[in-house]
């Protein structure tokens, strides 16, 4: 996607593939900034800080660990060790673990000398797909915009909750995918972007890409959607996942159900788009078998922002010692949940429909 | 209620009754400070500046203003001049024209020599009204509470949104009311402070005023109410509200409406605390009649706190020049409202029930 109007991936190899460079996501919305990963360690501190985030992004920036790791020493130890350490860098990511398992039991087959050119393979195959993944992703969703455009004879109104866009993802993102697509074949689309409290990934980072896009937006607080759809100003809802179980329960980022709720309520079909290996086969009831992740909380009690010379500053916004309670994640009910957006196409949000998807 | 130990209300005259003591709320919840009100143009700077907020409130330091100004003259036209600067401090508010129209027919009919002693008492007689309305809202929400804590044995979890505390009203408030009765007559109670973006009242007012007084209590961010309600983590939810159509629509801060929603869809009662005034009789369907204010986009790019020295801050959070909308309220309609809890007793919000609460 667009960055002051050149092309961008989130992540992509030196052309003398002895490096990968990334942009720097800690930096933004306020700077752009790239960086380049040299060795397996850079790519393990670019994780573990965050400057790649998005559960697709953190599988190939692994992925690309490994082959810079090869490059250095292509042992079957510093294989192992590589694996070992970058899949410690967010212990409960699964595309992370699943891209660095991928890659080992790859090259455990490879003979050592040809060990480091196999790793660059590989890991730009992980990418290629995962772009494609998106782009599929994108052409399926499109056509729901598309069809509402016809319908309305206007721009297509679309909420989005965090950021599911092309920064979380290699490139087009999931549930930004089918805005880019609709946007980029000429059917007028506008976003409304929740900030989504308490990271705010949505007023920094959503908001971020699609005005370097040049796709219409507007941001509004969490608390705003409810009355934005009681007043038919939401056309479609197209959020991401993290996790979505057997029947179709989806976990996401918290507050995504009280928008489904209000969707519901109001008849604005509500979307989650999800590349499958995001399907959990093993689990049926999100809402109780899912683990919520409490999370630190200091991303409630403070905030960072630019003053007003510019300067990245992180105040305070609760009375001292306040007690704080920090939920990741929630899950919304499948019944809430019009269809999921997939590489395969779009399917209801049931068992029954869902087993389309299972290979 | 409670201020480092010490009872305190939020507006009071000096022994001498030449003046008037409020709260400098602008200044919570990093600094507790008290200003002196020593004339009509100080109370007009103190509505005007929001270091009084919330409705009642507004309305006892309006009167309380033509007091300082029958004090400096207590001609008619000085009247007359005081009531109209003070309206004009903050137009949207009902019940400071409320306040200030009541002054001005009571001072009318008094002799010159004898309106200043007249606008005390009378000043005064507002603001212990305003108090006693508090009290039995309280009364009749804490008997909700108490049979919570009955059935469940153990303390109740509350969740609030906005600020609709003793700090919005002269002394309990309303949603809080029942709060502080309950949590004053030994009953255990923990309250969920929704942080209430874009402005915070919550994380800031409402954290403050309940650690303030000892009342447990934790803040989320607004998009966590659903996980919690799903995972029977709120006994019973209060807000206060704005203004209520006459079926029992309410409407009230942004966000309330998806709370509710959430409520709703988990068996979670959902309880609306207001003084009768509230309710706009001429107003059926809340969605479509009542208008929503929108306020300054700044209020979402950018956010005030206090950095790491102490000093308070305001940093933007957006990308520059991002679209924001800022709705300031929502409506929710009367079927996801359990009840209404006035000061004449607690009433089904429904057009048949309500019939009760009218003269």
């Amino acid at each position: 996607m667009k960055v002051n109007g050149r092309q961008f991936r989130t992540i992509w190899p030196t052309p003398d593939r002895r490096a990968v460079q990334i942009i720097d996501q800690t930096r933004l919305p306020h700077t752009f900034v790239t960086r380049t990963l040299e060795s397996c360690a850079d790519a393990e501190r670019a994780i573990r800080e965050m400057q790649v985030r998005g559960a697709p992004l953190i599988g190939v920036a692994a992925a690309y660990g490994v082959a810079l790791a090869m490059q250095a020493s292509a042992s079957q130890m510093a294989l192992k060790n590589s694996c070992v350490s970058l899949v410690g860098t967010r212990p409960t990511a699964v595309n992370l673990r699943w891209a660095v398992e991928r890659m080992q039991s790859h090259l455990t087959l490879v003979a050592e000398e040809d060990r480091a050119e196999a790793a660059w393979q590989e890991a730009g195959r992980i990418a290629e797909e995962d772009v494609d993944i998106s782009r599929r992703i994108g052409r399926h969703g499109a056509r729901l915009i598309e069809e509402l455009h016809q319908r309305k004879g206007a721009p297509v109104d679309i909420l989005t909750h965090c950021n599911a866009g092309w920064l979380a993802a290699v490139d087009h993102g999931t549930a930004l995918a089918p805005v880019y697509h609709a946007f980029d074949s000429g059917i007028p689309v506008h976003v409304w972007v929740d900030e989504t409290r308490p990271r705010n990934q949505g007023a920094s980072l959503t908001a971020w890409e699609l005005g370097q896009h040049g796709v219409p937006h507007t941001v509004i607080v969490d608390n705003a959607g409810g009355h934005l759809m009681q007043h038919g100003q939401v056309d479609i809802a197209i959020v991401g996942c993290d996790r979505v179980t057997a029947r179709g329960d989806v976990c996401n980022k918290i507050g995504t159900y009280l928008k489904a709720l209000a969707a519901h309520d109001n008849g604005v079909p509500f979307y989650v788009a999800l590349p499958t290996p995001t399907i959990d086969w093993r689990l049926e009831d999100g809402v109780k078998e899912i683990p919520i992740e409490k999370r630190s909380p200091e991303e409630v009690t403070h905030i960072t922002g630019i003053d007003g010379n510019g300067d990245v500053r992180t105040v305070q916004l609760t009375p001292a010692g306040t007690e704080v309670e920090n939920y990741g994640f929630d899950v919304t009910p499948a019944r809430l949940i019009t269809g999921l957006i997939t590489e395969r196409g779009v399917v209801a949000a049931d068992a029954a429909a869902m087993q389309t998807l299972r290979d």
